[in-house]
């Protein structure tokens, strides 16, 4: 990203994209969220959220642990160190974009 | 979107796009964008921006107004006043979920 190319242009597509951005939320909040959880709190079938999941795990921002409660099989989610990371540098660029457009109040 | 839903389910995809969020930004700024200045500040090839354009346009979000800069055909971009309302709603809602990233620093 060139100093005079505009903030937006440093977003991470796989995480800003609005779903993997409330997955990664989510996860960095709950610490280890349950896969039925994100999905009601996220308002997705469970084909999209797998789909989002999958490439978040490619991208190595989560880790994925398979297991039970009681005779139910689970999925849980955690941030790896690197889905901190990112979470941590979108969140940087939003505030940049955000003081951006803040800083030109509505001049009409 | 229901209360315990996440503030992330209120983002408007056609706002929150990384290019199409950067689009609307710069309009915002400039009050009145040429194509080409988009074109470099958002890093795009001429078709990839022209396809964002058109979804913003459809969703009147956005004007498109064709001329001439000396005897070179122009396209010049205005936000509508729906544009203006649609990207304060988005800040809004960005301030929310980086309220909600930041009241719950990593537990690590």
């Amino acid at each position: 990203m060139t100093a005079e190319q505009h903030p937006v242009t440093g977003l991470d597509e796989v995480v800003h994209q609005r779903v993997r951005l409330g997955i990664l939320t989510i996860a960095h909040e709950a610490r280890r969220a349950e896969f039925g959880y994100l999905r009601t709190q996220l308002d997705l079938t469970a084909g999209n959220l797998s789909k989002h999941l999958s490439v978040l795990e490619a991208a190595g921002l989560i880790e994925l642990e398979k297991g039970y409660a009681g005779k139910r099989g689970r999925t849980w989610i955690t941030l790896t160190p690197a889905g901190d990371v990112a979470l941590a540098e979108e969140v940087g660029r939003l505030k940049a974009l955000i003081a951006r457009i803040e800083t030109n109040p509505e001049a009409r």
